[in-house]
């Protein structure tokens, strides 16, 4: 098993086997990064006898972290580690260095974390606040989900976290939290106690739910699911769908237009790319879907065949408020160029990121200013 | 072989090996195309009895042109054919339709061609004109590479087309182009005649150099290559290079940084992504491309990192105009979020097809305009 870049959701499907199979293995999670580094905090790896799967760097750390890994098995308890990956480029002109500084909690993987897997693969969020130095054994756990924490960690360590811990939760984000408590004197016999504790947010995978049954929805569903969403496609009118044509899709779905609003749980995760190429179909769908919270209704075609739709729309009585008018896309895709159905994809599910990460897809080197500014040294 | 969606260097991999194979096979090339569709004239298929790969539509037409296929097959020449697609939704309300009206060239695939997929092999730039009506038999053919036409079109109609085949050359477009000429009378009996052209200018893909050899590599050689680039991998320092970690590239090249201006032929249709994360092979790197007409040098890192490189090439008195500074794009990607192996993948790959395609990534939807603007029939 050496699957370096895998989607999380998969990586959560190794350690689903791992715990079913009773096979060691070890879990690496970023816990702490100062400067910059190729993966944030959170990042998970595993590692087992046969193999890894998933990572925390571009590469220069792997090995190490795989020694690391083979130690923790053998001694049976957790350990955090840092390496500093900022080189001394000056001294030696050797330039060596992922930049930033890594701090990493590698732990063996036990029942404990069963909870997470379930949570996530019922597709509930769920929290893990974990010990990772201070004055409780390293790995100590709790999880926090639906308002409420269970696990080993102290209930004063528990309402510490608390508020930081539901707003991680929220954003599918992570932190590293120094909680401490002071003595109560000879009350309870309370001490001073500190820890550091790692709270990572885990929400299931936003999904896309692609509206059509052509040739050109399986490049969609191939690119959209290698970027971690979880796709399912809706088939209008009994449309070919096959194996071979959804490669990846999570679920494919048959149905009519006017049985959207049924077929599932519409919520603000999901985003809807509606390519039908049926004129009737895509009104419909859009039509049931901006009643749902989805926030996103990506239409394939011109602008002007949205034009007519409202027209058609309007013929009925049936016109649209701003609001949701700013939730529909078209036409849709990022402005890439290309006209291949793989190019064409790439600028739809480019979009799908965009949007789910709240993102201007600009070019990064001019959201960083111009590059253009004097540095020291240089001669004007 | 049912192969739908593949890139256009496949697809003449499939002509080529039709041709050697002596396997009867149709050539499918769209002509011309009124109002919108899925693909834009010299996109082309390929369908024999066993198969087909390749596109003309979403998948509407599909169907019908393998139809055709037989029938073209059977009679030994070529046709043109038209569908118009636009349906009229307000009558029964059915609302079918994939938009627009495409003309396709339907043609056996015959020895002619070799010059065609030979001159793309061997990445030489060469233009198909092709006559689709008029007073010449339907299939007659030229080639114009390197100034020259060659075939069995007659030269008044290479003269007439001259200079538009050599501008869509350059371009990589295509057209249909209508040229006629007059009587000249008694002096050589010349006659009137008129003939539509199309002329197919097919150009090798665009390039990316990909300088890097951590497992970061594997997943940009992958989505570069599915949407057509043509992929060099350069790894410095016998970085480990295996077959595993990089599926799909073209080319993988060991070399030492001060080699790179010697590797190849550097052109303006080539695109570098630096990410060897070795802060002096980057540099070198830089300093090199920065030499040759290589228009794009995309490098990972956050912009302070850059900044520092200009600290340190200013301490050897290597400054940058403004013209070097605006073809290094850093740090490297398109503005998507995202922290996975993957999704950094895809932000890079994006900011490619943008820069190759001359694109500003933008959501379509914004570079269509507002889309709050009434329309006939709602209510103010």
């Amino acid at each position: 098993m050496n699957e370096w870049s895998l989607p999380e959701t998969e990586l959560f499907d190794r350690i689903r086997s791992s715990l079913d199979e009773d096979v060691d293995a070890v879990l690496v999670t970023v816990i702490d990064v100062e400067g910059s580094a190729y993966r944030r905090p959170g990042a998970k790896m595993l590692i087992r006898p046969d193999g890894g799967a998933g990572s925390i760097t571009a590469g220069c750390l792997e090995d190490e972290v795989k020694d690391l890994a083979t130690d923790v098995l053998d001694a049976g308890t957790a350990r955090v580690e840092t390496w500093d990956l900022t080189g001394d480029d000056d001294v030696w002109g050797m330039g060596v260095g992922c930049n930033g500084v890594i701090t990493v909690l590698l732990e063996p993987l036990t029942d404990d974390y069963t909870p997470v897997v379930d949570a996530r693969n019922r597709g509930d969020p769920v929290a893990v606040a974990t010990v990772v130095d201070g004055d409780l054994p390293i790995a100590t756990r709790g999880y926090y989900a639906a308002g409420e924490f269970d696990g080993d960690l102290p209930i004063w360590v528990c309402e510490e976290i608390r508020q930081a811990t539901e707003r991680l939760l929220a954003d599918g984000g992570s932190d590293l939290l120094t909680v401490s408590r002071g003595s109560d004197g000879d009350a309870t016999g309370t001490e001073e106690a500190s820890v550091d504790v790692f709270v990572n947010g885990i929400r299931p995978p936003p999904e896309v739910v692609v509206f059509g049954s052509g040739h050109d929805v399986r490049p969609v569903v191939e690119l959209a699911t290698l970027v971690d969403f979880r796709v399912t496609v809706v088939a209008f009118r009994g449309g070919h769908i096959d194996d071979d044509r959804l490669a990846g899709a999570d679920e494919v779905i048959s149905a009519s237009p006017h049985e959207v609003a049924d077929l599932r749980e519409w919520d603000g995760d999901t985003y809807a790319v509606v390519m039908t190429h049926n004129f009737v179909d895509d009104r419909i769908t859009i039509d049931v879907l901006l009643e749902t919270p989805v926030p996103y209704l990506g239409l394939m075609g011109p602008r002007k065949r949205f034009a007519e739709m409202r027209e058609a729309f309007a013929a009925e009585g049936r016109t649209f408020t701003d609001a949701e008018l700013e939730r529909i896309y078209t036409p849709i895709g990022v402005n890439l160029g290309g006209d291949s159905p793989y190019q064409i994809a790439y600028s739809i599910v480019a979009e799908l990121l965009a949007v789910a990460n709240d993102r201007d897809p600009c070019h990064l080197t001019d959201r960083a200013g111009p590059i253009h500014d004097r540095v020291e040294g240089e001669s004007s």
